[in-house]
């Protein structure tokens, strides 16, 4: 893979402070509050430069969702989506369901995981966060295989044949028995849910139209990178979600 | 994708008490506690079809490497496999570096994260693990992008250019320097060690020839699927490895 | 306190291998797979000697629930019983209720805490759990600050004004509203309960008759002792029950 | 126990956003950003007593540290505390000794432990912490059996043949050899260090010196207490140290 730095790349760059991601303008400057980054410095350039204090490196999908993303919802977060990836069982090919889209984070590693054959059918029915996502995914550069509606899935969706589902909703147990009409037989759905009171909700529903039933918690925990002085971080996240798989 | 059983297929056969993996064989029969179960009964149906109490599934690759690899050494379980997948950034066309290969585990979830076009390079010095591992990855019918060597690295390697790179070894900070050489600018190193002292002697590496150092521990606690007895397993895993991931 | 190993005394027996607690008796002797410990080598030693490969310790109390207690239930384990001390707010001279007794793991633990002048006012309701956790707790050689009942609360019970009340039963959302009465204002309540279902019948009822409510889960991790390989236990315990607590 | 608020007392005020600990004033009142509380209103009164938003309770022993402790240092929380008690096998009589004190929350609590009978000698090397944690004890009007002195333990102390001991100092492995002349024979001596290498440090010196030894690490989860929507608390306490025990 091409590994120089072009015109309206997109780039991170990396202070001892912070880190921002923007798109490379020819003749133009970034400026931090370390100084001033001239674009044209490091056009040619390969990712990985150092200018004065300033890395530019290049963004992973990651990057990107923590750094460059808008955040109109709650989003799903890389600890989780390493997962789902798994479960979910994605690969170059494959025809996925997702509902809804919220800001897109998890469309942009679903897409990544099934391309280039595979294509990715994501609903949101609010106007305003598909208008973001929409948004995120253009900036990202990515998710060129990303099929995106502004629709209800209320109203039924003229797809089916689905190899995998991940929903992200309020009351997932509602399209339970739905959700079964429209992924292949034997596919995965996953959900995740932020309270036992749901998981309650969607077992009751699963029991009967799925099997292979697995609920999940991921909990990560980061260290400081100091080899004489080897600790964990002092707060880490408590929780995200609780993720539930059947087939 | 294709939904029909076909001969020579691995399928799931997933009983109330256990999960086995096998080859289809036309005219041949499975037999598990529950019963027998005549291959060509299933030959032609769905995948998610029941045959008496034996439901006949695609196995994911996390089943596949859960009940139907063989193993020569301790593996990396799918859920640091998640985590890995998302920190070194992979898509499809990537050029990856993996060593050991081990029991071919994390092999098969790297090559799939990177297919139709990129390619795995997978080192193993040891023979009876890189026989091993060779079986395991035929076996599993999938990472045709894999190449896959019986190479000590002390030896050096003849490829370089790599956009990313996964170390499972003993003594992973003895290569930090040189794997710089071999990894394009600005890319990604992972790492994965059981001790803490180990992590301290990575660290001491990283800080003169990286930058970027993350160090993760992944938990995963799994719940007993009752909707009005909601509760998680009584034991869980407690400890596999550290994560260290470098630029 | 005095420190020297007398007849009739508890003893904990540490081997390499495994851990016994026993009684010492004059003249006779404790067969173990490493050989055998003549209690009259013993008598009259310090805690702590050391004969052949037998360790000769006095038994914490926490050694005793692991080693030397009869278990005919599911028994509170230490990791919580630290927490609930602390939360109940235990001191010297109060008087508590604790309902069920099961083993008597817990009631030895709280009756510690406030002795020796408070009292523990405990009830079993099952025959069988009740004359189990008597033997017990004669056996542990504490706990003489133990008033034990082997009665159902359903009946009501012939005290109050406690200063403080921990249960563990079935379900305790049934007796929140009585347990307000037999406690002084403004005193704590404990409750364990092993599912989310029960925290959430709990809290419908605490929301009314209790304030300041807290629900707390304890996850303990071990590591092994290797200074040059220091790592997490492979294992750990993911889950005893959640503890809830309200004034 | 009497629970009536008198002249004097200390008491926990808890108002809808924030809780505070101060002592009854007869004649005085206490000013929150809920209103006034005229502490003639509630001498007489029982600890539990709601006044306009205003609760008046009994502070316990955690909540005085969570508080009304002033620190002058990082502080052992309760979920440590807990199982230090628990594994010092603390109880009524015993003769324990701590270094340092630091701010005195640990000593709060293991001064309790052992009270009436039991006595604490707690030993600071520093003026300013030294004088905060005696100002600390007096405050939460317990303590009575706790001999505090502002000595440096390298000069070596004047008591031996404790029965317990714990240690939370920067270099705790260099008194390992010296705590085990000043305990009794088979006594457990506790520490608390923030860093993996801390812990190897201890454990390179334990391995002559002590034996039984034990690493823990606690971790704690709240739970949002709504019935319907009952969750984890987005955010959680990481870490604060490792525990290690040893015989």
């Amino acid at each position: 893979m091409n590994n120089t730095i072009k015109d309206k790349d997109l780039v991170l760059i990396s202070t001892p402070k912070r880190r921002y991601i923007t798109r490379v303008e020819k003749g133009k400057s970034f400026f931090t509050k370390q100084g001033v980054l001239k674009f044209n410095d490091i056009i040619g350039q390969e990712f990985g430069t150092k200018v004065d204090t300033h890395y530019v490196l290049k963004p992973s999908l990651n990057d990107f969702i923590l750094y460059g993303l808008k955040r109109e919802t709650q989003i799903i977060y890389p600890k989780e989506s390493g997962q789902i990836i798994l479960k979910l069982d994605l690969a170059n090919g494959m025809k996925v369901f997702e509902c809804g889209t919220g800001s897109g984070a998890l469309s942009l590693f679903l897409a990544r995981a099934i391309e280039p054959d595979g294509v990715l059918f994501t609903y949101e029915k609010e106007k305003v966060f598909y208008q973001n996502a929409k948004m995120n995914i253009e900036n990202a550069g990515s998710g060129k295989n990303i099929k995106f509606f502004n629709h209800d899935i209320e109203k039924g969706i003229d797809e089916k044949d689905f190899d995998a589902a991940f929903v992200d909703l309020k009351e997932p147990h509602k399209y339970i028995e739905w959700l079964r009409t429209i992924l292949k037989k034997g596919s995965v759905l996953g959900m995740l849910v932020p309270t036992t009171n749901q998981v309650s909700a969607i077992l009751k529903k699963c029991e009967k139209h799925f099997f292979d039933i697995q609920i999940i918690e991921v909990l990560m925990r980061e260290y400081i990178p100091n080899p004489t002085r080897l600790r964990p971080k002092d707060i880490m996240v408590g929780h995200t979600g609780y993720l539930v798989f059947a087939r």
